[in-house]
């Protein structure tokens, strides 16, 4: 079994396949949200702390924390960001930036051990990146492109993480440190790119031994009712291997489609959180079953 | 691909790895409906109209017809039950009954190529039933149990189901005409009972390349939120393998989750019975992708 342990000072956070899947909030993000941008750019932090604490109050893990502003100095926001997150809340954090410089200003500032996101599979980037998740101890989330871009065969994004893999192990990381990320394509624009996930996602967990992560909503983009394909998503990945995602935890189907499917994966033991966290549901049934299938009236 | 195909006089559903996934509606059993049960005995099929022309405006593709009331002419009452549900709908019915009596006299007055309802894995019971799906032209559900009764260990239930396989075979009836069903428990009395589905739904499909069935809203039984279960259990099955399930249309989130599995696993061409469904939906979003990953906002 492998397990990815992630921490804070005061919390820790296990990813694997026989654990609760861990929800990684994807709010504290600029990149799309300009009003965010733009306060972040001149110090007001004061949408990240709401966005913190809501997050974690709704349920999140972990929270992403990301300060990819243009032509700013992403380094000094960033580090600025992650100690205020974690002087509000205690979950470990996810560590976002595609610029090496910001990952380890945030590292070095960072109390516990992080996830980095992310390195991918392009060589100068590997070897960029991975010293630093190695000197910090840190985690780190694996995108499966490279240099030739992302796939749209899943075999070859396979072969891209095994390489990661690999390479990470030169640099003394471990593969309980290496959480990997599918990709996940709009299935709006890419009929398939459901099946080559999860096909993919089986095959992370299956031969390389890996656990996994993604950003879930992206699967929905330009479709209608996005939340009933996000949710429906979650719950295939899950069932093919998913044990965690970057993903909003404020809409309430998440946090419901993920708690029903860490029971149905056996990872709810005696049911006791679902039933917790829905002690006030009325439709608890206890009627008699039906017939010689037992199957009980709905 | 295995498709198996049920037919009325005037459509065919086509149940298969490559096709949208089929509801039958479970609606039309007495078992634990008292009221239903009095009724029928007496010759009242008001509520049976309802529940039939109900299930099939809420979209089920076929419906599930059983007749099973204590003390009661059962072969009589199903084909008095089939012959009235023909006249209304146009769906093509599943003919539900542990007597065997009772599925000829069903099956002598259907019209079109049934599904019968059901042969488990017992010497006896097979020798009585496959000969009338023979005669009959009929598809079959494989119940996962013999003898012995229903075996906690999935793969002894995968044996059971290559039993009934091949012992239908020697009837002249082909693997496309089985559907089995993998036996769902109730996940609040057996913690395991997801993932022993999940594992056998996986090998049925990869190994006996057989279609599926089963009764989902069991694996709920007890529990609080039950649709919330049901539902994501659905997506998971589905996931893993599921072509098919009985249960009930008239929880809408049960054709809602479906239909987003049927774009998820690729069978929804375009998504256009996806969108088509969801015309009305205020959450259509056109935005602009977020970041590098391409993730857009939820």
């Amino acid at each position: 079994m492998t397990r990815t342990i992630i921490s804070s000072p005061t919390r820790e956070v296990m990813i694997g396949f026989d654990q609760p899947f861990v929800i990684i909030g994807e709010r504290i993000n600029p990149t799309g949200r300009k009003k965010l941008a733009e306060e972040m750019k001149v110090g007001d932090f004061s949408r990240v702390e709401a966005d913190a604490l809501a997050q974690v109050q709704a349920g999140a893990h972990m929270l992403d924390v990301n300060a990819g502003i243009p032509l700013a100095d992403e380094p000094a926001i960033l580090a600025k960001t992650i100690q205020l997150v974690q002087s509000l809340v205690d979950v470990p954090l996810c560590i976002d930036s595609s610029i090496t410089d910001a990952l380890e200003s945030g590292l070095a500032v960072y109390q516990g051990k992080a996830l980095v996101n992310s390195v991918t599979g392009e060589d100068e980037h590997m070897e960029r990146v991975l010293p630093l998740v190695a000197k910090y101890g840190a985690a780190v989330v694996a995108i499966t492109n490279d240099e030739t871009g992302i796939s749209e065969d899943p075999d070859v994004r396979f072969e891209v993480a095994k390489k990661i893999v690999n390479r990470a192990a030169d640099h003394g990381i471990g593969r309980e440190d290496i959480v990997v990320d599918p990709l996940v394509m709009p299935i709006g624009a890419l009929g398939t790119a459901g099946r080559q996930v999860f096909h993919l996602l089986r095959r992370l967990r299956e031969e390389l031994l890996v656990n996994t992560t993604c950003g879930a909503s992206n699967v929905s983009f330009g479709l209608p009712n996005r939340h009933g394909i996000n949710t429906a998503f979650l719950a295939m990945a899950i069932a093919n291997g998913l044990t965690s995602a970057i993903t909003n935890p404020l809409h309430s189907e998440i946090g419901s489609v993920v708690k029903a499917a860490d029971v149905l994966a056996g990872n709810d033991e005696n049911c006791a959180r679902w039933i917790a966290s829905n002690r006030d549901s009325a439709s608890a049934e206890t009627g008699r079953r039906r017939g010689r299938r037992g199957v009980a009236p709905t």
